[in-house]
């Protein structure tokens, strides 16, 4: 009965969203995840679940013959669109596969290894919604040099997700440099005075530079949505 | 010496995000608000200063013959574009003076009379760089029929700014509606465990509706900027 | 000696409350789960146990015939009344065992899966004490007109459980279309700046509607006994 | 026109809540409160403002002539009921002018003077929309035998509200005399390590007594209506 | 070298204090904790060690033949005074062994099973430093009337250590009955907004009742301490 | 009638404790505590109010013939025992008019003149309710050579009182010096990180030396209670 | 005797850190200053109060010919070396006065109006103590090629004072640039979520550049402190 | 790609901060851990590699022959310098291996057992980096004889970083010992209200001595660098 209500819920949401719900893997079961994606593949072409673990993961590929896994990132999608992805390999699915059907253009950037699963998180969701996406991993305040290097690309970018942990000042620093609105997403990379990402998340939301707004900590899933929002205006 | 680095700054940014350097006016007095404005006015036609205090005000106005301060929102602007807003009154400024060079939909909506600073100065610093705002001010969570006989309009804008105190709920109620980016403003109305807006900022950075993302506590005018760059996307 | 103590207490708690002590199972040993039920058992017809985990749950089974468990609500109880409930089935004690002694009405509500295992232990709770309680898990506030469909069964009830995590919405929103008390439950649900729960609870001692009181994160067990409180006056 | 929405509104709520909206004096001038106050008055003959200082008080009462203004609690009505209150003493107010027309009991605690302004809040409150209040001030966890000498009195209410600021322990002590709802308090009276009421408050929430629910620091108006809705069943 | 010093120091310190070094098991290696248990034997013929686990316990226990493990309160222990305690059952100690050679009278009181540990760990550090003392484990805010049913006994005391989670307001009901110095320690019992014992350290921080100081959460060591030192005055 | 219940609440405290109730002057007008040291005068013959500003204390020395009042520590009291306090000196009271018939030593020490107000309100009470108080405000962490100049009359008193604000590491400095209890009062006094005395606070509650408790942030009267009442045992 | 204590003190440690005695004015009256100041000028040709008011400096002032007082941050002093600085204008004295004396180079930077009196703080401190300092003002993380203008003149220095409220960035953006040591000072400049210095403060803990450490919130007098003895080491 | 940017940034801060790269080991795969280092040897003689835990040490060792491992500090590094350290024991490799070439003096100082692992951090950091270093492991707070004990060799260090957990009073004690710059690191050791390093951390940034600036939470590599920035200056 659950299953009927997220299946109808879907299709309205999907008529107005243009993307299906999506289903939040973290507390359920891998049974509950099989049974949710089942129910909304009867009336759709794309299903995704976010933070999935590997165990989780391999129930579900189990039973699900075409569903993909990746697993740095935790998504796991199921893709019977036209021209589906059906590769887990992230960059494989930004470079590739979706630049035959995508528009716009936003950049993901994160400083390096640490923030690199939430970031890709952003990506690939932006992404599966079918936004263009570039991935920059190798920038990051403390060397602001390389940075620059990317300052030509990272303002011809219709809207940028900036990832950080730690001091999260990164959204500032890009800010700086663009005119285009920075999404801002904290991550609980970090020790000690980190708090979990408090650090970070407080001051993104402190952030001297314009055009910047924050989602919760980790949530590359939530920027990558409102990144896709934004490149791909329902209006135009 | 500042002032020339504040001018040429200006110079800059204006080029690349279409509006100039804005003056944060508290903690400065309104001798040194006066000294940069009038820096800025040599390049620029449009300067705009926020959280200026009335006395602050009062002392610019006497210095700068066509500065416009509107109260409520505590913002102070000198305004020498072509088609200029004269007027110190938010909603005439909102629905008539811009209405004829104003650029897509903006809705800024939030509950009542408490609120209502911080949506005045979202919706008149979208207004001031250019967009068309609307504001709505009977909207919010606990009386939510009048909510929804807004639907249609909200879901006509290209971008939503919701402003809530107290739990904070609105952005996720209006979230849960449409299909386009609701930037977030949680504001420091309410008293007790509502800790100056830490309640607000903690709903809207957990909303299990998409597309939401938040600027800090009380930030009218960082929502605003956020919300034109969306509404007045660079690349069209 | 210390099972003397709580025998007596409960004697004296049941006349005065309606219901036995409760045993508070985090914390305990099934040994000691079991010596203490025993103990209350000598006096009282209904027992019960909060927060037992499967494994604690498995040894009393195994040592008290009759005690049922419910592992999504973490509850055990022993229930020797006349018309006792003999399901381990939430949803089944809740509409059929139970009809035909409970009076009056409860509606605990929520908005998916994974507030579920609180807003069971509240619904449950309630209904081993002998309300009527009816359980509606597809309300939320992100999609309200889900909500609304049960806005005339939501104003049918003499008081109403919310149960909700994340940014914890759900209480204001009922409570603005209903007249009767609203119990407001925040949960753990949610991650990042949720805080465990910390931001629900806030928004919940915030709201902006009439009538909300709030229980303790995760709480279920004391809302469920607030509201039968009010649901079954000792003085009717 | 926003007060037009007031005004509907309350006709609305009335029906349904049995009390017309309350102003939230804080944060609104005392013209604003004449104005909302004068068009609610047109449809309603109770309105009610809280949190209303000395010298916005001293305003409205110049210009709505049987508006009665309580210092102590801060609340300012208009009673054009049949059998109004007409007098701006708050013990007089309890004791006398409201028993000919309360209904059901709810007593109001509290350990002293700090606590009195949100205790009198909430009984006046409780009063105002019809129950029957007794306020006793002289009630705490450090003097636990004067408590006790009311043991009686506390029993035969059917709701408690319970003041307390400091470590907040006045809820959980009485929860344990009584089986009736307890409505807990926190109040901000302390310093140091009380935290404005966050002390309080934690210890509200984290009572082992059952039947406790919390609502906002120095929410005595909250408080009232909660009791107000137990004590007083739309469904009886 | 390092072991050296610790035999040094408790040298100087046992002269001073009445005690020696205790070892703080926490983060030690069962191993560490023999060298140096071995190293302060050689001068003392008490060593104590708190916070230890079970299973470094069973690893000292296999080095030093007559060590004593109290598994509830963690404590290790090696007796050789003249009058040793022999026992590792925690009433049998505080009740037969030490009643020969105990001077003066103190209570430790919490109020069941889950604060039990960290008041044994109290009793048992008075008891071994020579203190004669009662622990009473049926006392809580919740049931004043069996609290009262001590009130004589608790009266008697020379100090009292009150040992309470949660809302942790034992130590002010206590602390308005006697007229001696009331030790609160608050405990890490409870769950969500009791944030891990802070909910009742500010309670007891906050205490209205006269005589009450506080240690750290969990701290039955320093408690125990404390309330030595009081009983028996080094200047007696 | 509130009155009289302090007047006999008192009575019986003071038998218990050795001092009649303490009037906590914040929060309550100059009028109301005249009222009550009056009611408390008829039945005592020593009355102290606490945390009294200068103005509140002007009005109440302007009714009140023979009261006290000292300023830093904002103490107020009427002394009428045989060998009245009547000087308004903190330092001649401490010296010179308790010595003849105060009991046993305290020390209460600080930095300096910051923390002073807390340390004389700490002070001046144990001096009023009997004890002979030793007052240094030379010792500080930062210079422990001064500190230890003190360490023979540290070693003498049989409590110590340590008053500190900022990092608070005065009490853990005494504490290792010393074989008596070691009463730690934390103090407002700092700035930024100290966040009002909470870093101070959180310092005392982890200190490593033995034998230190804690009471509430600028709580001097609370410390000067609880020092006496282990400096004058009622059990002697 | 209290200032003898501090005459004392001052001798020991100048001997031992290069200055004297450093007098905190907030929280002392403009008499304690002047008495303390005088006291140290016996032994001292150089004394410095910090946190000294406009109206405390007035006072002191008229009493004490040749001190100097600088309003912007807030230092009061007063010189008698042999070429003393004369002037109150900050930039006068760095530029000019000094230049004779000082040795070494500190650069103390931050990013505008606001936090400039933190930042004179730290400058006018090590100035005085003798090292040669410059201040940028205008260098911040959201216009980075303004300070990539200044890089040569960053790595130029032995030791940089970086000042910034906010999201308090600056400190890991210069620290990438340059190979000594970056003190990090935040300041409670900022609004909402900034949580009076907060933001900053967690930022520059969690620095992911090397070579940072971090004094208190508007610490600009140790910040200064830290960087003179960095600039000046007493070993060489 | 990723390794060649690692590698090339090296290269320029090598020749800017005389030490190249270091990995961070939390998050990362033992994998990625020997890619990295792989990388970086190509251009370095020296990585570093901190937070590294044993089984990821295991894996690295078995891959590379010539990496050493330091399970308390959890530091791997491979040293092909001319004079490596061979020795993965910590003192051996302070006293004996680094004399030969290290310069000035840095002293690293904690209270003993539980902060050893962060002083051994900082100490060998600050070793490898070329500094020598001496480790002093039993000084603190509590037992202020034993400091003064090293008060001599603590004067004559260039730098000192003070370790220590719980109330991280030690910074304070040392600083108003010395004249040089004092490095705090507060650690996580302790329970209860030290929150994970809080109470240290806060207690550090509060410091009333002078020359205290604080890293995170411990980070004993972060405040080994800044030791070693300052004992080596790049000016000298």
């Amino acid at each position: 009965m659950e299953l009927q209500e997220y299946a109808n819920l879907d299709y309205d949401r999907e008529r107005r969203c243009g993307f299906p719900e999506v289903i939040f893997g973290e507390g359920k079961t891998a049974e509950q995840i099989c049974e949710i994606a089942s129910a909304l593949l009867k009336r759709h072409d794309l299903v995704l679940a976010t933070r999935v673990s590997d165990e989780k993961a391999a129930e579900v590929l189990a039973q699900i013959d075409d569903a993909i896994y990746m697993p740095i990132p935790r998504l796991l999608f199921v893709d019977r669109r036209e021209n589906p992805i059906r590769t887990n390999n992230v960059n494989e699915a930004l470079t590739t596969v979706t630049q035959s059907r995508t528009t716009g253009n936003i950049i993901v950037c994160c400083a390096g290894t640490s923030d690199l699963p939430v970031a890709q998180e952003a990506a690939m969701t932006a992404c599966l919604m079918g936004s263009h996406v570039t991935l920059l991993t190798d920038i990051g305040v403390a060397g602001v040099h390389r940075t620059l290097a990317h300052e030509d690309e990272l303002k011809s970018a219709r809207v940028i997700v900036a990832v950080a942990g730690m001091e999260g000042a990164l959204p500032s620093l890009i800010a700086g440099l663009v005119g285009v609105p920075v999404v801002a997403v904290p991550t609980s990379v970090g020790y000690g005075a980190s708090f979990g990402g408090i650090s970070a998340l407080l001051s993104m939301m402190n952030s001297c530079a314009g055009g910047v707004s924050v989602v919760n900590i980790d949530n590359g899933f939530g920027a990558g949505q409102v990144a896709h929002r934004i490149n791909s205006p329902s209006w135009l």
